[in-house]
């Protein structure tokens, strides 16, 4: 199996970034990550505000598909999520949805074994481990691993998890492939501006779908598809996932727009990702049985 | 069992209104329900827009829980739901989330038989039945049944279902609760507007908890606590929830605001129950491992 160490990696997702790494069609390897700090923290002494960070999110690559080309739709298969053995929480003042109420700053190193994760004396609980970033070179320009896009980012859905699979629309041959930002858990919102942040390995297989638009990522679970919107607002998200939702619904089962409207609002859910970041992510997710 | 009709329901929560069934503590009763439009629709020929409607969400009581006094927490078992055989979904310009796309008025009477919902020659699906009204008397004036609010009222929200529980702040002795707005199916964020709008029997037991306060109604389910704020934007009513949340985290895990803050970040949801009432309705799902 290919092993991608992250030495190398990039801090935004954009074409003029030389691939690092490359792999074949349907080949599983395996992609080693940094925390969104880079490592930076390592006690608890060290608090955020003091410490300097040109960049967050390090994503390892450009990993260069070999076949796959402009247009098409990358299929990546999540296989296996492997964390490191310690994650970090930082906070201070200002800091995510309640930062008001944030009077004082502190980081908390919080230790993870087998599969378990130690928050203090009386409270441990299961990991669940999820990729904050993974995306691929946008149409143009270059977008900061920090914002999430149609081109996947830092998009902190929690079910880009083992056992789901990520389709991104490819916008350049080889599609240029970066992932980074894992966390031992994060829930939707990810309220206080970050999950337990942490680096760690994890194995992929791509394959491709041949000259199909995709308007915006969609992440496959067991049963839905979840059409991943980012924009400024929760509203504007919601209306970009709305209607690719309902245009995906209506093409399959053949409806009006109304029926499909119908089904959308009787069966589909709209869900958060976050709301933390400079571009907010909602979901909307769709039963398979509607798109099937 | 004591049974309920539908015949006896009012448009607004108010302590004004005086009560028209009496239960006790701990009793099994069964509660019918109108659909939201007081089951005005039998025909697809009938359009929303032409119809004189002079309220929503007719619910039906008020309730008068015999022991239950202003201050309490009352708690609502919810044993089952049984649904009409059929229900209604209409459609107008301008109605729901993606308003702007419907260009013509349309109804659709939906059969339901034996758990399943027909939409169409093609498509069927199992109900999820809820709730969409329940609620008590508010501290003070009256609030329309189409809204939703800390005493409960028009929250459309999934989890409101057989086999969860409901709990409500009193502000009345007697808490007065009433109930109706049944949906056969609805998605969170209820998108364009309405569920699968249905009448039905709803079957009940109510218990209490004595003097203690409540800041918003709070849903149990299975695995989670999830505390349930409604107000004007998504922005407000996550921030009510979500201090409720971490207080009740600190509280119980005895820990510094930033841990219970890390906590809610790490493991709770946000999520939407609906963007289309009058005030919106979000939820802060707290696994109970949190709180117990
Ligand atoms: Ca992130
Ligand atoms: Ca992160
Ligand atoms: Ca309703
Ligand atoms: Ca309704
Ligand atoms: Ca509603």
């Amino acid at each position: 199996m290919k092993f991608f160490g992250k030495e190398h990696y990039i801090t935004s997702f954009s074409a003029k970034h030389q691939p690092k790494y490359f792999v074949d069609l349907g080949e599983t390897f395996q992609v080693e990550t940094h925390d969104c700090y880079g490592g930076a923290f390592t006690s608890e002494s060290q608090l955020r505000t003091s410490m300097k960070m040109d960049y967050i999110n390090p994503a390892t690559g450009p990993i260069y598909i070999n076949g796959v080309e402009k247009g098409d739709i990358l299929c990546i298969e999540i296989e296996n999520i492997e964390l490191d053995s310690q994650g970090v929480m930082v906070l201070y003042p200002g800091m995510g949805r309640l930062g008001n109420k944030v009077k004082i700053e502190d980081t908390k190193i919080i230790l993870i074994e087998n599969g378990t994760v130690f928050y203090n004396e009386q409270l441990q609980f299961k990991v669940r481990p999820m990729i904050g970033v993974i995306g691929v070179a946008p149409v143009d320009g270059e977008i900061l691993s920090e914002s999430p896009g149609d081109h996947g980012g830092n998009m902190d859905t929690k079910y880009i998890t083992a056992g789901n699979k990520l389709y991104l629309p490819v916008f350049h041959d080889g599609a240029l492939l970066a992932l980074g930002d894992l966390h031992a858990a994060m829930g939707d919102g990810e309220l206080n501006g970050s999950g337990i942040e942490i680096g760690g390995k994890v194995t992929l297989k791509v394959s491709k779908k041949e000259n199909q638009p995709l308007a915006l990522p969609v992440v496959e679970t067991l049963d839905s598809y979840m059409f991943i919107a980012s924009e400024k607002t929760v509203e504007k998200a919601a209306e970009k996932g709305m209607i690719t939702a309902v245009e995906a619904i209506q093409a399959k089962q053949s409806l009006t727009f109304n029926d499909a409207y119908r089904l959308l609002s009787a069966l589909c859910d709209i869900q958060i990702s976050q709301l933390v970041n400079p571009l907010v992510t909602v979901r909307i997710s769709v039963p398979k049985e509607l798109l099937m």
